[in-house]
């Protein structure tokens, strides 16, 4: 089971996802686990991700060698972390994916949507996510709760209410797959609704 | 002007490039030269291509992941590098560029062409060089020439005798942009064939 958790900057992604593998591990199925990240978590992403987060300014860096950097990182993390673990049969909680490149570089670059979607595909190949955990916050609220603040959480409140709006569009156009989440709710809270919501996936 | 060196390994390309550039210092234009090279003369160019060159090896490397790691390096080194020194008249000698893309992950990696050019394309924007010169040699000599192999020069025979077809294919769909020169003549020999070149174009 493929399970991705999105949303802007300080959402509590990071919390949650950690949260849910502790509950897994005590109270779920006995598979293999790996909670994993992007960008960084291939095989040579912390070299992508320090480019990509602690890399030049967005003035300096392309909007496309971004995507294309962003994907790079995506095709290797898939097919050498993702897919390995799911053709065990076990379960990947991954912190951000495909959503967060149609958000963040479609609609908080601009980039064409059809292109990053397209090029998201090449890289990503057929994989879905079984569950996606879009944790929405306002992210005049999410930023409030960032203390250093990378390349990303950098750009400014309009380009990350943009990111917000590609969530909740992408959420409405995929509401099988992605459940949203009020991330003005307490961590516990929080905590609470992901784990039912997984527990109905794999009853 | 915007000039692009291609070929397989060991064809002599940088000892051309290098050549061309101080005949044309000596005797062309007094106009911007910039000498670069794909990948890695981009502003982060050298992390792409110590990824890209010095890397796993292919088995662990997915070849999409090759071009779109290559791709992030062109997109970031067309807008930074070449697109400046080309809007103050000057002259760009650039080893390697959008044929490489197409005869190493086209045809080498045999991802599907048409993906490969669409890819591309988007790196690249509008750009096109003004002339191309292939120095197309014969794998065998021209892997024999080189010594410290990286991950690239480190492939088969069968691969590099596929990305040299893919050379030689097109140059002839792009018969007015891409010169064929033969790696076997001796350096002088090409130094003055590609300067007689040169001066054509500049005249």
């Amino acid at each position: 089971m493929f399970i991705t958790f999105e949303g802007v900057e300080g959402a509590g992604k990071s919390t949650q996802i950690q949260a849910l593998a502790v509950r897994i591990k005590k109270h779920g199925p006995n598979v293999p686990l790996v909670v994993t990240r992007e960008p960084g978590d291939g095989p040579f992403g912390p070299q992508i991700r320090s480019i990509v987060l602690e890399g030049p300014s967005s003035g300096e860096m392309d909007s496309r060698t971004e995507l294309l950097l962003m994907l790079a990182d995506r095709c290797q993390h898939v097919n050498r972390v993702i897919v390995p673990c799911l053709q065990q049969n076990g379960i990947v909680l991954c912190d951000r994916f495909m959503d967060s490149t149609i958000a963040y570089q479609g609609y908080g670059r601009e980039l064409p949507l059809d292109t990053v979607t397209l090029a998201d595909r090449f890289a990503r190949g057929d994989l879905l996510p079984d569950k996606t955990f879009l944790i929405d916050i306002d992210p005049v609220i999410g930023l409030g709760r960032q203390t250093n603040r990378n390349r990303m959480e950098a750009e400014s409140i309009n380009f990350h209410t943009r990111v917000r709006s590609g969530f909740l569009a992408i959420a409405a156009a995929a509401q099988e797959r992605v459940v949203i989440l009020d991330g003005t709710h307490t961590v516990t809270e929080l905590n609470d609704e992901i784990w039912n919501h997984f527990q109905s996936l794999i009853t």
